[in-house]
């Protein structure tokens, strides 16, 4: 093994292998707690063809390899299992390579975060949408080989859409070269949809070119109270109609994750008069400055008038339009108040949201009477964060240990409205069992082929998705 | 030979296996006539058990299959080249199966015409965008087979973008079901966008799920005189900062398009009282009906203040429109009258457009004196169709003789700028050869693995794409 630490050194310069307990511990760990990682070094290359070397070294020698960003993936795909693995940390690639303005794209190296990425756009007047919670920490890359969402999909896509290009370092150290700026190209087969979204398990991205858009120039945000998911929906469907591609923003939140916010969260206020069942938070965005004030206010009138929503609010500041954007924002974290959370990232046809709510509830309290449904997140994608609290009361660790049990409930109703157990973390370690319950066996076996075609050794990111 | 007739028969029916000449005759023959097919026979199933059933024959028998739609690929994808290879046609699978309108999708079969898609999207008041010269008699599946584009891919993507699901029928018999209507699914590969764009040479697409979009309540169409590509380049990029989404069209031609249509196309009117070099069909929709026509004034106004336009006319009727888009749609057409055309279909980075235009058009005079560039096609996505009408007075046939050296002086621009040979049409029989040529060498590797690992024993359409 020293043998392999020093010729890894020789490729990425001997103080970028780390094999220190305490210079490892920091990629080791991950934020949810959930797995604690081993590995024989932890290497940081500081190009594509330092990645490439280290691949082909790894694979020779059949030595496995973890490939990890910024590390805050919640599915533990980032976290390496065996003390004999090689984890590849992506954050010396940290170079924005080009920006082409008039063709809109950006080029970058998979280890600038994505943060870096929104700053960039912003500083040439362009609009890099993907956001997500972690987006001070994560990478692009990261973002990349796990298909992120976030709050921005309904109008611009996940992150496989926001791609024109990428730079992928295959299992046996050959560089796949696809970084185009291209709208349009049928030369053969799409390879770039296949590394997004497999967790670095058929090959680590090593850059990309991203699409930049036109930053709007008006921006309303309103918060609005409604009596039930079905009128949430019907109102989804009027603002679609109403806005067209202008509608950027469809979250909503069952009044108990507003309960908690409001419990927990320092400042935060009572956002309107009276008290909802369900709150959306509804955001118009346009390139025209002018009007869009009168067309939200034409869309709430809309929906009040066919009484889709109990009572709205605009905001009528800078600061307020944060304000509520920190009661949806804060959720997760003030939920953690409330003791132990079963978490359930799900997807489902958007029409079938109200029937899951409901369902998906009724499954939890009979499971487990007191236990607490925080539904929240993106609806306007079908994406619900079915998050769970424990009974009042309860012992949280007593509780965690149901998480199986509860998450098989909750997964069998997603299944019968054929629905995604995983819509925006990914599989990694804490799904790949649950994975070939879920999926079409054609499907599975032909993920199977697929992976044994691009990696046959079961060098990339062993343990993760299959 | 006459046994696995029969047992087609068997599982098709025998009335919809066609062995006769005069009945194989309109699917042995393609939109180009550069291509004369041969087939032992026509099997057309009437469902996708039936399509998997002769899949699995063929692949058991080891006879090769041609999957075709509406037979209007332009690349001689769709045109099985032995008289032992079944041609498989997918216009029986005519079923829609399934529109949900909450959710915005709707499920149909492949071989739905792509205008019934379009016209079944009208009835519920919705748009499906996807939009082309062919689309009265293409099918949905071969549009997905080949990632089609068309003139709706600046707002909307290419067709992979506007789908969420497939059904596909692989080499072995084995059916994928993936008719998800999930807007985000993270539960492993991509598999979808393996079989979009790949010219029905990794599986067969029976059915999909297509997305539906808001229907536009507001359109506005301006036709815009331009003195270079360079303008027509910078009135893009401000057309997008000023209408970003809204902007759903932006096609161009050069003058000598226009004279031909005008010249040849009964009825076809000068558009504008000077003449231009270059002009620009751009349209702005929206789903607020107020206040387009003044955004549409207001962007042309700041348009001619930058000096990046010469004249502009937007239509003041319903005709109008129609007249303004027939010049633009007609140029293939009557481009005809003038003699043979050699055909590119590249795409550039957007803002090497101009730049190609000028060097590719420099190339091809100094190739040939006298041959006439006549660009054309969607500027917005970077996608010229670079057609070259035959110098006047010149044998057709002598010039058609010497397509391939043209095409190797115009592709070495594209190259150049890391553009593409095939944005819309594919690879197909017509470009083959050239693919090696151009794709990098790793990724052609990857495809060759792909199509080893769906196809071992190279069933589905041989010779083409690889």
């Amino acid at each position: 093994m020293s043998d392999i630490i020093e010729r890894l050194g020789h490729i990425v310069g001997a103080s970028h292998v780390l094999t220190a307990d305490g210079d490892m511990a920091g990629y080791l760990s991950e934020p949810r707690d959930l797995y604690r990682g081993r590995a024989l070094c932890v290497v940081r290359p500081g190009s594509t063809a330092e990645v490439a070397a280290v691949l082909k070294l790894c694979n020779d020698e059949g030595l496995r390899v973890t490939p990890q960003g910024g590390n805050t993936g919640l599915v533990g795909g980032q976290t390496p299992m065996n003390e004999r693995d090689v984890l590849i940390s992506t954050t010396r690639l940290d170079k924005v390579r080009e920006i082409d303005l008039p063709s809109n794209t950006m080029t970058v190296e998979a280890g600038v975060t994505l943060l870096r990425v929104q700053e960039e756009a912003e500083r040439v007047d362009r609009l890099f949408p993907l956001s997500l919670a972690s987006e001070g920490s994560c990478t692009i890359g990261g973002n990349l080989a796990s298909n992120a969402g976030g709050t921005a999909v309904l109008a611009y896509g996940n992150a496989r859409d926001l791609v024109t290009g990428v730079e992928v370092a295959l299992a046996d150290g050959r560089v796949l070269s696809l970084l185009s700026k291209l709208k349009k190209d049928n030369t053969g087969y799409d390879l770039k949809h296949l590394f997004m979204g497999s967790e670095g398990t058929l090959g680590i991205v090593t850059a990309a070119v991203v699409k930049l858009y036109p930053r709007p120039r008006a921006v309303e945000t309103a918060l609005v109270g409604l009596a039930s998911p079905e009128k949430a929906l019907a109102f989804l469907n009027l603002a679609q109609d109403m806005a067209g591609a202008d509608l950027k923003t469809y979250e909503f939140m069952a009044r108990i994750g507003l309960d908690f916010v409001l419990r927990h969260a320092p400042g935060a206020r009572e956002p309107m008069e009276g008290k909802h069942a369900w709150y959306v938070l509804i955001e118009l965005a346009s390139q025209g400055a002018e009007g869009l004030d009168a067309r939200m206010m034409g869309l709430l009138e809309a929906a009040f008038e066919r009484e889709l929503i109990e009572d709205a609010t605009v905001a009528a500041s800078l600061d307020q339009r944060k304000a509520f954007w920190a009661l949806r924002e804060n959720l997760s974290e003030m939920q953690k108040h409330e003791g132990g959370s079963i978490k359930h990232d799900v997807c489902l046809p958007v029409a079938s949201c109200p029937a899951f709510l409901a369902e998906g509830t009724a499954a939890v309290e009979a499971f487990m009477p007191g236990a607490r449904v925080v539904p929240f997140g993106h609806l306007g994608d079908g994406n619900i964060h079915f998050n769970v609290s424990q009974p009042v009361g309860m012992d949280k660790a007593a509780y965690l240990a149901r998480w199986e049990e509860m998450n098989a409930r909750v997964h069998a109703v997603v299944a019968r409205y054929h629905g995604s157990i995983s819509a925006e973390h990914g599989i990694g370690q804490l799904k790949r069992e649950l994975l070939p319950g879920v999926k079409d066996p054609v499907a599975y076996a032909l993920m199977k082929s697929l992976k044994a075609a691009l990696d046959p050794k079961g060098t990339l990111n062993p343990g993760k998705v299959l």
